[in-house]
């Protein structure tokens, strides 16, 4: 998988807020086989010189975000600053629009993303599954998409997957990140199977019971979801009536 | 995993029929990591050595199946003729009640498998959710429970899950494998997540376009539920109106 | 609808349990616009004129139920009380086989069925799903049968959707009534748009806030759903990239 | 219900479009008991008499729409001559963003409804579940927000439960109603149970085999809907297990 031109070797992103401790998340990321680390600015400051050592250890990719930001201009503010402090130009783009549901602000999405991708970053937008907001941060300069699955920590799994049938459609050559919402590793193989690029996630593996288990079956469940989508599943029947169906409608429920 | 106080390495069980050549189901067997697989008697008889030989060199334990059958004694005979042919006491319960949902027949079900305990077969039935039919199996010898998912051949996953997991709950000391219905490995990661002990299929790798793949994503899916069973998946969270909810239900569809 | 060859006014048949008042069953019953209502044998007794006048004056007609049996014999005995009781040869067969779900026993139904068609009932079994049971209990006498949506109380609707179609298929020429499970207008208007012929509920109306109100909302649900699957329900279409699909499968989730 | 402070006697808004014949139209409105009806411009026109005859005799109020506009000075133009032909200042504004899905354009549906507000106009935004969307058409001056249920003419009823809950959780004193998507009464009257206050339809009427039928069964889930709405519905039972559960998540699937 290529994002932004650079070969990425799993396709599964982890982030790294919320564990128990900076060892159970060395070694998370080491069991998750992940080659793409999100890291929040905030996470930094005094002291933070551990947390930043593990990181640099991991031999991860970094994907600093702009997590907790409400506007475009904090957004755009905190991006700078994560470039400088992590020396990278690839940001994961947050704009939290509503506090219930952490749903993104399409609007101050699209204003972040312009400004980002003129001053040359490579911008990784959290956005909905809106197609229209997906071509506009496409025609920002955005060159990956990473539509919701289900409100951030709800750990809902896909709860629109029409919408992301037709959004994965949509955008057939766009790389696709699920992030956001899931919360099972059976999930993140759906989305796969599905046909999106890679899936990104934090609160269910930093929450669970044993973090490092769980980072594990969240690596093997991509790499399946994967594995299937190109080996291509066996079509779905329905064994209701084969002789005389009775509906006028292909579905009801 | 034990079953029937046999230690079993793999929680994926895989059927060996419908495969597009003997040379493929050899490699899908390798792949899937699987250490149980299900060979009916049907495919025997003159000039079946080759499958014969196949299966031998697998170095699975074999569960010969009764598939096809649809009567008791249908089913009690053709098990006596798997026990001479290949050797084992294990013996995969299948009595089809219906042709259009090929769901298995409650009544028959039970009266072959007591037939069958009693002379000293270990039965694994192919049984349905219902918690009554599965309380009789036990009675009448059965240490494993093998519920559907959905029809044989369907694809369409757990289609009761809710009545899954009532079982699951309800037999909590019981073996139970998911064994039909089963089209994709986010479904398989499902079951294992819900804690059913191990998935038997066959269609959705025999039936994928590379089953090869697919066996090894099955393989990899079935790990990783177990494991997030095993690691404890964070709760699910309602996020729609932390503040004032107004609904007098707590889910409505 | 024609039920043992009588004539129904109204495809809503209500139970009468716990409700906060005689006064209010009985305008819940008039709101409702049923013509079928269920009465317990353990409602009656010392003291219980009044609700035998209630349903005297109701102008339904009545339906005895066997709730609470847990054995063919004990559901026996109660039948023939009620016939004695109530001066009708109709019965709701009920044989809870597990106390956390009050599902249907599959056996013992069948054995009461049996007996009772032999003495002349009209039975009216609870049943669930399972196509082989259904087949028994018509071959035992029964002329209607009654799946569950789901759990008797629990409200959750139809759950196992996929099933209750292939019933419904199946026994193409048979009135199926959904019994127990209902919680909302909705799921009772879902029902009868499958093909059911009627509905049978308590708990959603003796539960609610305002059972009157709610009893007239399913009465109106009812008539909906009738009338839509009279009226022949528009396809379902799928909207997602009507020119390029990308999926080898119709439905993944 | 009060929208824009005129009293509406009915929740269901009946679209005109697509219908077999005027009579067929005319006898639908009639008996789905609605009391506002949607007309596009684009039916006006040379010989285009009839159809106005019609919904003046239909003594319901208009609700004039922009259906197939792509921008959103197409939208404000159609929306100004839809004001001086039908003589009213309520507008159904649409403003299509993608032709697969027919989904709207949220920038520029917010930047018509800015216009039109200024303008007088009371504008009825066909809108998406977005949270910031929708607060954005409040700020523009709306009253009233419809959002989609599903793609239009795709009766696939409710496809984001969640969402549209975490949606009218949200606005919780403003007149929400469900426009698009609906294809069964079932979905109706859940849309209603939700506490939706009304729903917008057209196709599943005007494309069922039968619409005059199909209109009154509409008029009546709604109804139905509304009622067990404000009776109160019973709380949905977890039914698996009572005594000892045994998963660490509210619900897997």
């Amino acid at each position: 998988m290529r994002l932004y031109g650079t070969e990425i070797a799993s396709r599964l992103l982890l982030g790294t807020a919320q564990y128990p401790s900076p060892a159970v998340l060395a070694e998370a990321i080491r069991t998750s086989g992940t080659a793409v680390i999100t890291v929040s600015l905030r996470r930094e400051g005094p002291g933070g010189g551990g947390f930043r050592d593990l990181i640099a250890q991991a031999g991860c990719h970094l994907l600093p975000n702009t997590a907790g930001c409400h506007s475009a201009q904090e957004a755009i503010t905190t991006a700078r600053m994560a470039r400088e402090l992590f020396g990278t130009d690839w940001i994961k783009l947050e704009v939290i629009g509503h506090a219930d549901t952490l749903q993104p602000d399409p609007f101050a999405l699209v204003e972040a993303a312009r400004v980002l991708c003129a001053e040359g970053f490579k911008v990784f937008p959290y956005t909905t599954e809106d197609l229209i907001l997906g071509e506009r941060l496409l025609e920002a300069g955005c060159e990956v998409l990473m539509p919701w699955g289900a409100p951030i920590g709800s750990g809902q799994g896909l709860r629109n997957p029409e919408g992301l049938r037709s959004m994965r459609a949509h955008f057939a050559g766009v790389p696709l990140v699920i992030d956001a919402g899931i919360g099972a590793p059976s999930q993140a193989a759906a989305a796969m199977e599905m046909g999106f690029d890679a899936v990104l996630l934090n609160t269910a593996v930093a929450k669970a019971a044993d973090p490092v288990a769980m980072a594990r079956a969240f690596g093997l469940a991509v790499q399946a979801g994967r594995l299937a989508h190109e080996a291509g599943l066996m079509p779905r029947r329905d064994m209701a009536a084969p002789s005389t169906p009775i509906f006028g409608m292909a579905e009801l429920l």
